[in-house]
């Protein structure tokens, strides 16, 4: 029975070798395409010792890679035994290319269809056209047929529970029954849900089956009469979902898609080929079932938070904003007394002022927690890279980007602080980039307007300086579900769709300056019709920000604000004064009483 | 032989029954798909009396429709004679709607194949793909075997003249090479180009042709090693335009075309499928040419302009501010002699002022002034309906969009004025409208900026008071050229293509409320790289803005801009003050003198 990597690596190429193959991928993602993973499917960690959560093997007869992008660089080489895999990093080398360089002519290379996304094989397809090496679906996944002999941990097992009614704001009847007239209405027999929070919000139901998104690991085929069939182990279910989710709703094990499929023969079904995997697009094909590819119909109306689900979100943002203000003012003392602290035990500080609460379920991502030049590593995290988490002393700049899963709602948030002094120069890129946070949350636009159009918003001010971020402006969040949620409502480049009242997304431009310091002010902002028209009858749109904690003064150059701007942050230090101190003890409260005095 | 309209039909309809077809379409384009057309090529109007910019016929056996957008509404049916056309406005019924609607089951309509895009016929086939009804290409066009028998008017024969390289910047033969080895390197044997101002832009020359833009009616082969073969009467090319392009120009009658396309058989070649006619494109299809559609490969090195364009655009606009100047100096002493005039006339005065100067050559396009509620339709023009041109008297708003050609430069600029006194809120709504014009004009970014993402600092000051405007921001000005460039350069909502220095754009946000008043302000600006780069190495790029001309104090809210804006606008208006002074008389430098005060 294997235990070691090379033993792993060994039988792996053993069993490809007797299907007639030369190589097989394993990709980080599970049968629901999710990036957060239950421990029974770390198929890439098993195999190769690599815990990121991104990432890519591909194993030849003689040779193997793992491959993940730059936030890995440093970790992939210590946790992957150099005699057994190279390693790249996946945005310079991806798939296609390695394969291309390593593969030798004419290669059969497995993969397990379920494993990948309908558009990604079908990308890697195109990639590898006229190079002679060819893709072949693999079945049962070696690995599995390996793993489940040598102790592989359970299934996840938890429990569904509800999401209230009362929080969510419709009922599921009501969702099932929109989408189901919207099937109806573009003459399509059913849609498979396979991305996981689609079925939980349709549902109203959270799970816990893997870390940081309340989801629970299913499928779900609607047919455009409103009736469901849930494909999940029925023993996960307990009795007031059951009840709750009626007769509308059957419940089969997921071993049971195969029969259902088959008995949708000749119809019409809508599909994410974004989302759904190879394996299922393709059994769809099998059977002669016209597959309409297009977007995940819970989407829209999932991005749309309802009244009730605005409220819990607000209700989270207030706990959430006490827990900051806790940390904040602890980690002022611990700044003054000199302790010693590194940004893991920083990050971990963080978390236990949020678990404080009743409502804390888990945190929403690992904090990122970065102390000058490592703060401008995007998706840094100490803890990939333990030996060398930097100390928090002395002067610097320290970025924290962090949120929480509470039962009613999702959080993420950062902060940029100045520990001890900070350079003036410094602080006028900081405030430059508060002043695009401002002009976006501020922001009044015509309903229609697209996140394109509101993403210069927040960067102009930026741009007259000579600062700009590589990444976003915003990304959708969920209502206690995907801290990102996969919809068109992002604030970015490409964000081609318009956003509408009841979107809540992110407000957060930075600007980072490599080896030296990273800075980045996150809010959440809920898109509010503010109920005056233009001419042509568009909604007159704004935001509420929802995020409820102070901006560190010490970091901002009040010289540079306009009035407008100062009146903006003075009205919004106010408002987090009053929602918060009634939570907070007399100490805490006059710190946050002190952090937001008028500028 | 036919003289009026009736006759003109019948004889049509008799040639199209004789040919075994059931319809025929007359667009209002040529064979170079202009929109500016010689008198030869007014065929629309030759055949319905519809003299409109834009529009087209359909002529059934037993109906026959024009149509054109809703700039037409009021004159279209004026022209048209009700008993043998009906009329459409074109934006709600196009001619596939209409055929369905109108053409007998089975119809054949007939076409002529050089005056429609490919990718219009493309798009026409394909909207009635079903219907029963098809498309045929018609050779001769039955309007000109009609019409050549009945005093057609001649072929323009307008001489080409040369566009000094002290002006263009860039010889034609390193424009040819340029492209040639772009050929080379795409691995294409030649490219046709088929729009007029690539022609005149590649060659160096301009023509007379057509109105208000200086270009010569011909198709330019190029070949990817160099060599150009130019379709154009010989006889329109004089010995010193011949001299200067050299051996490596072939010029050839226009009725080479074919043999020259046949002399291509086999080999690869680049066409704008947008621009060239469904002719062309299938001449080369049928000689087994592999046809590569792509942009013209003018457009690109065309909209960024050299430093000797920059500089001739300059002059050009010092020249044409000299003329706004004394125009509304002139238009101000009017207004207080309560002086008789409408808006046709004060179009006509305006261009007097302009052809004053020595390199005059034409008005870019038709003067749009438009009093009150006239102002707020976007593409008025007084003359589409004389009887109802205003009488610019009382209080009220004058919008006046205008622009010349010039032998250095191409103009157009737009100023909104108060007559006598307008109200407040009116003047608040201009000064939003100057505030996205400021917001654009001292925008800095970085390199790569797209237009749609500019777009937004335009309207965003609109926005926040409930404004908005249904046009884009800005567009592409040639260097006496196109007034509208038809490159990628846009300022818009579908403006994805990268602002980049050397560029020559309109800034033109504006406001409309419909019946009773429209503001746009308008200049045109020009994208520099200030030389300071952002961290990752992209250029810092902002505006330079060309047009002199003062703002209407009288339309200005001072207490609604910011300290930024007032400087801005200062700035402006010292060097519109210190640039055209000179060219002024004692009285109309005083006008200009308190025009531009500080504010």
């Amino acid at each position: 029975m294997p235990t070691t990597i090379a033993d792993r690596v060994a039988a792996l190429r053993q069993i490809v070798e007797q299907g007639g193959g030369d190589g097989f991928i394993v990709p980080h993602e599970d049968e629901y395409q999710n990036e957060n993973l239950p421990l029974w499917a770390e198929r890439l960690a098993w195999l190769t010792g690599f815990t990121g959560s991104a990432g890519v093997a591909v194993v030849l007869m003689d040779k193997a890679v793992v491959m993940s992008d730059a936030r890995y660089t440093l970790q992939l080489p210590q946790q992957c035994d150099a005699a057994i895999f190279t390693t790249e990093n996946s945005s310079k080398v991806g798939v296609a290319t390695w394969l291309k360089q390593n593969a030798p002519t004419g290669a059969k290379i497995f993969y397990d269809a379920f494993l990948h996304s309908k558009a990604q094989i079908d990308a890697l397809t195109r990639a590898l056209d006229g190079t002679g090496i060819v893709l072949a679906a693999l079945t049962p996944n070696p690995i599995d047929t390996v793993w489940d002999k040598e102790g592989r941990p359970a299934l996840p097992a938890a429990p569904v529970t509800l999401f209230p009614e009362i929080l969510s704001g419709t009922s599921s009847r009501d969702k099932r029954a929109a989408l189901a007239t919207q099937l109806r209405a573009d003459g399509h027999h059913a849609t498979l849900l396979t991305a996981q929070d689609s079925v939980a919000w349709l549902l109203n139901i959270r799970g816990a089956d893997v870390p940081q998104t309340p989801v629970a690991l299913s499928y779900l085929l609607l047919r455009a009469d409103g009736h469901a069939v849930w494909f999940i182990p029925p023993a996960k279910i307990p009795e007031d979902v059951r009840d709750a989710l009626g007769d509308d709703v059957t419940i089969v094990p997921p071993d049971a898609l195969a029969q259902h499929i088959a008995d949708l023969r000749g119809q019409a079904v809508r599909i994410d080929s974004a989302q759904c995997s190879a394996a299922i697009f393709d059994m769809l094909i099998a059977q002669d079932i016209s597959v309409v590819a297009g977007p995940d119909l819970c989407l829209l109306p999932r991005a749309i938070k309802t009244s009730a689900e605005q409220a819990a979100m607000r209700q989270a943002h207030i706990r959430d904003g006490v827990a900051m203000v806790k940390f904040l003012h602890w980690l002022d003392g611990q700044v003054a007394a000199k302790a010693k602290m590194d940004e893991v035990s920083i990050g971990a500080k963080l978390t236990t002022f949020r678990a404080q609460a009743a409502e804390f379920r888990d945190i929403s991502f690992d904090p990122i927690v970065g102390f000058n030049g490592n703060g401008a590593i995007i998706h840094y995290r100490a803890e990939n890279d333990p030996t060398n988490a930097a100390q928090v002393t002395g002067n610097g700049v320290l970025l924290i980007d962090s949120g929480a899963q509470y039962s009613d709602g999702t959080t993420d948030i950062t902060r940029t602080l100045a520990i001890n002094t900070v350079p003036d120069d410094i602080r006028a890129s900081s405030t430059a980039v508060l002043r695009g946070h401002i002009a976006l949350a501020s922001a009044v636009f015509p309903q229609g307007t697209t996140g394109i159009q509101l993403d210069t918003l927040a960067r102009a001010p930026l741009w007259r300086v000579g600062l700009d971020y590589p990444h976003g402006t915003g990304h959708g969040v969920g209502c206690y579900l995907s801290v990102h949620e996969a919809a068109g409502q992002g604030i970015h480049a490409r964000g081609a769709a318009p956003i509408l009242p009841g979107m809540i997304l992110s407000n957060e431009p930075g600007y980072y300056r490599e080896g030296a310091f990273g800075i980045r002010i996150e809010n959440l902002i809920l898109c509010q019709d503010v109920g005056r028209n233009y001419d042509d009858g568009r909604a007159r749109c704004s935001f509420e920000t929802i995020t409820l904690c102070p901006y560190d003064r010490n970091m901002i150059v009040a010289a540079d604000l306009t009035p407008a701007e100062i009146a903006w942050i003075n009205a919004y230090h106010a408002q987090v004064r009053t929602k918060l101190t009634p939570f907070l003890d007399a100490d805490q409260a006059a710190w946050l009483h002190a952090q937001t005095e008028a500028l």
